[in-house]
């Protein structure tokens, strides 16, 4: 076991903090309302993207725990979450391309992120959320190897930005089993770009609506095996999980430090309220979340690379542990302010941004469910190991 | 034990039940933005005054089990708090007057809220809070029973809006012992109303600040003795608590249902999610509370009209229950929602609403505060009882 | 709304506290480890049997404030759930006669009962518990109005003391709708009484198995309409859970205060441990909890009583919120003893008994089942109310 | 970062788990009620004392992260806390000697270890508790480099069966700052080891008071520098409290295991309970409470052995999440089985168990006091760093 970051990864991890300092400051505390292309495009330069690019398609390799240590020192210093989950989303394009893009797609999809242009991922569905395998985006098999590609996705993060588009759907005629993957254009004829949702929070995430209306398609678009998409979907968002957990756990620390600047300051009843054990609750409760947050990430993210088969599970723990921490946390910390604390400010805006932890990359019941699914097939694994003549598995992974 | 209204009661909450169909409803779902007067008028004009004034100052009594059903039929259909917050301040208003008031007040402040006008209660000093024994709001005698009355409040529900005041102030020659309460015109010389406070939600409750430069007050000012202000405001304030709690059990009440229609018709993994107990949870949690902080409410506001030495203490257990209700309770309806539930709109608008009850009426910690004194209070008490040697009380009322 | 006992139930409550205290000390601390039959015929003698039993069959009427003034005196004092259970179950058979008894089956056994005489109700099967659809407890029909009834049952309040027994059990030839309930003696041909239980806690209610072999029975021995057993059922047990909640608030009453004269002796860092703040939110916990579960109780007998379309919503809600309490309570109490909370002896000792809430009268699942069943019950009605023309009902009550 | 076991300490991980598995199992489940030498002295041969203790005086080396892996793998099969908690304080007494102890008491009481003596630490007066500096075993001086060592210690794991002790005490003449550290005989003249205490669970575990009457010791007995107590003590027991949460989440595991079977097969309204989310949420807790506390508890020791400043506060952390998912986890367990749950037997008997963990090493309200004093501690450096000029410290650590 060695836990902590070389003194290279220290490196880049200071780098990168000292980008997310640069970030616009808000000088009213009500966030960032929009896109932060300066930032994006600091990350860019800085080599964000080349860390994790394979060296054939124009990177430096595959260094994940590096790209980790840069997004833990962007994480401790952003103050807002949004562009986060783009650095999030697109490390999880980056992956996509690299574990399941032809070379073709690797060569130009990956040389556009060098570039710095944005990407988006479709899953979800207008009706049926983040059940995809019951989606009705319908991938329609022509003549020649193409296909038409019809259906609607919402709460697509980068959805007004993106210049290329990884889109969850289905071949027509092979019921819930044909989940497959497409990777197009944005300005793909048939492909309309909704309006900007309006959200409590998150507001420098824009997100959108997409809707396809026979958008033609050939063999080349599809990422992947047809029909494997699920499978590698999965694969594919369980980095994002536990980059949301240790994103989530670093967020709050700036908030947590001057929470502790604030209760030492403030005094009610003679004493500042920092030695209340009410307030020292609120705050050492933060940070056993973000303690708990921070080291399962780094476990998730362990499995993860070495191919461990709990990898799924822990990826999901990490996410709903991180996610727990900052929502909560937040509730808390507004809380601690009193009336100040719901007065449109640093300390609302924190909080609005931080509830998107319950919906972003899946709700709590979603990833309870995964958890109890994975624990369900490791349990039968090892049930199986133990006494090999019970053939069966619970819940395929 | 007798624990439902009476057919007249039961009228009485049915037409203020009414009342709160017919305010405004708001397309958008982004809430109320300012204070509704129209709703205002259609309370005072059907009576809701006139059923707590007393006969001799123009109202039909001192009927507060009738108020108290008007302002439950109110709750469980306004669907914003502001309005329930205005009516709960006034209400403390009338028992303020009612039981502390001189004659000559009372015809003058109970004539005018019979009219409609609206009051204010200022509490807090920006910098000592709800701690009020440390306020710096002085007030300076002055030759032939005059005073002075310098500082400055805070987050004050109708400072923008309010035709008069009461100021929680401290003579300035008593240390911490001379709480006092005044009662003031809101164009009184020297008073400065300032800007209207940007909040989170509850927007339809204007709220805002105030400052006092040496504002010339007579005797005929105070309300009720000078130095026993602390006394008086926990006795006004406590039927508020009971009332906060109620209102909030209420509130939530039409949004549980819709989302009860919400989850049977949303269906994820081939069933309505109203299947999956996790969501079943978040349904039951709601109800939980709700009953409990009903039937801890009326329990309540029975001890604090007979007078009961628990009332205080469940006054505060009121609050605190409904207050959690509907906080935990929007925060798991917006989860239930999805990313839904993140998008503006009706749930996010009554989250914002219902985060004020972390702090409109009393922060959780100074509640449990106050339970934990009244709880010392009465078990030092009844150790007396048990062994009269004891001369010992842990903390005053 | 009038929520305080009468002086005549007060008086009541008064005289049953008494007999709580006269109950034998154990000086031991580690509870009272079989039935307190002494305590039981004090009870008897006291009238407490008499109060709830109709005038045409020996008692004084149906009072079932007076009985509940005389439960809760008795909570406040016993310091042991047992004997509360055995008077709880007590009075379920009471009014399992009342309402569906024959005028022989009422002389005879509320005879019995006025007698000091115990009963047990035998609900769970050892295979499906409290799934009583799926019993396998079988009557079979034979010649002449007779029956044989087959089967066992499990964790039998009584079963090793009772004198007569309420069997729920299913008429063999009707699928999950035939359930059915008998009365029978416990000295009946063909009834096998198991071994005593051996539980955590809870010694002084003395549990068991029974097993049916053929056991001969005529019409005459069932109580209700054959086939209405589960309806009747729900109906007799919804009384027993409002009356949990209620015991459990009392009981842990004495407990409470007992910390509290601990916590303001124990010292730890040079301060009583009772001025910190984590201490006191262990005591404010129980006491909101506490306040929580007596003013639901209170209004879910109020609803019983009056037939109430939520009163078996309100009953589940009672249960859970004063099981939770005592449990919960039983278990910050043991924290704030420290290690001494760990030692056998009182605090010990009132955990594993208070650890059996969590199974007694219906598990935490059990209940939230329940009251999600009643509100979807509930909500459809409304629903039908507000639209007459929709037809459908989730659930049957 | 790299967190995993090596191939080496993956054996090591193994074969201590096999020695677990031969613990004398438990039949009735009832627990195991006297300490299990054989298995101490099976771990003894088996070398896991030689694995921390330093070459010079007969062990393998401080290979501690070796003994990590030993210890987790006894945790994952040995059932019952006991054992584990004495491993846990035995390898504290290394590491004290390991650190503080001359030459003379290493080769002495590293010898003893290696030979499979046990050892006790006295920490705790019965009046003062886990508030060391408070103690009232006092250290006298006398001529010559001599002591008497007077006061009592009470909760002693292993004082019944200990060979040699370290006592927690304080120089007569030096305030609250002279805390000291003692190693002495167990048949020292003055030396009384009280009776065997009686608790709830936990009973392989023996321990029990002590009480010294001026018992001579001299300059020799001191472990560490006089008046250097307390600061060496945190560092001693900062490593038990990593290791308690470590062996809490492995201990859990074979419970959770056939938790799973046994929801699988217990049946209720048709399906097996497991595929209630009710019962899917208990599991699924305990799951995320589990990876929380190892990979905090490797985080904590990773920090621990590289001095990291933040150890101390990671150590309390891993303690805190361990415990409370230890006792929760038994609680949920508990109320999944339902009443059989509460019967006698291994679930009653793990609960029993399980709840030590609220008190031995440190209840959470010390571990919470700890935390926030460390996290000020930190905040007021991280202050200073980035303001050179601000001098204040808050607290030591």
């Amino acid at each position: 076991m060695q836990l902590n970051w070389t003194a290279e990864q220290q490196q880049t991890r200071t780098a990168f903090a000292a980008i997310g300092k640069m970030a616009d400051p808000d000088e009213l505390h009500l966030g960032r309302r929009a896109f932060d292309q300066r930032t994006w495009d600091r990350l860019t330069a800085a080599g964000l993207w080349r860390m994790i690019v394979p060296r054939d398609f124009g990177g430096d390799g595959r260094d994940w725990w590096g790209f980790t240590a840069a997004l833990e020192g962007l994480s401790a210093t952003l103050r807002t979450p949004g562009m986060l989950l783009s650095v999030i989303a697109q490390a999880g394009m980056v992956r996509a391309l690299d574990l399941y893009g032809s070379d073709s797609q690797k060569r130009e999809y990956l040389g556009r992120i060098l570039n710095g242009e944005l990407s988006a991922t479709a899953i979800a569905d207008p009706d049926t959320g983040t059940d995809v395998r019951a989606t009705s985006s319908l991938l329609t098999p022509g003549p020649n190897e193409t296909f038409r590609l019809s259906g609607a996705k919402y709460n697509i993060a980068h959805a007004p930005v993106a210049s290329f588009i990884l889109v969850v759907c289905k071949l027509s005629d092979h019921g819930r089993e044909g989940i497959s993957l497409v990777l197009l254009d944005a300005d793909s004829p048939g492909l309309t770009i909704g309006a900007q949702d309006r959200k409590l929070g998150n507001l420098d995430l824009p997100t959108g609506q997409m809707r396809f209306d026979d958008v033609p398609l050939h063999y080349g678009h599809l990422l992947g095996e047809p029909g494997a998409g699920l499978r590698n979907l999965v694969n594919i968002v369980s980095m994002g999980r536990l980059y949301y957990g240790l994103a989530a756990a670093w967020l709050i620390e700036p908030m947590l430090s001057e929470a502790f600047d604030f209760s030492k300051k403030r005094t009610t009843f003679d004493v500042p309220i920092i030695e209340h054990q009410y307030i020292q609750k609120k705050l050492t409760d933060i940070r056993i979340g973000t303690e708990s947050a921070k080291w399962v990430s780094y476990g998730a993210l362990h499995q993860l690379l070495s191919g461990a088969p709990e990898a799924a599970m822990t990826c999901s723990i990490s996410k709903l542990v991180g996610a727990e921490t900052i929502v909560e946390g937040a509730m808390e910390l507004m809380k601690l302010y009193g009336s100040k604390g719901y007065h449109e400010g640093q300390i609302t805006t924190f909080l609005r941004d931080a509830l998107a932890f319950c919906s972003v990359g899946g709700t709590e019941e979603m990833h309870r469910r995964n958890i109890f699914g994975q624990m369900a097939r490791l349990h039968a694994k090892s049930k199986k190991a133990a006494n090999p003549a019970t053939p069966k598995t619970l819940e395929p992974a």
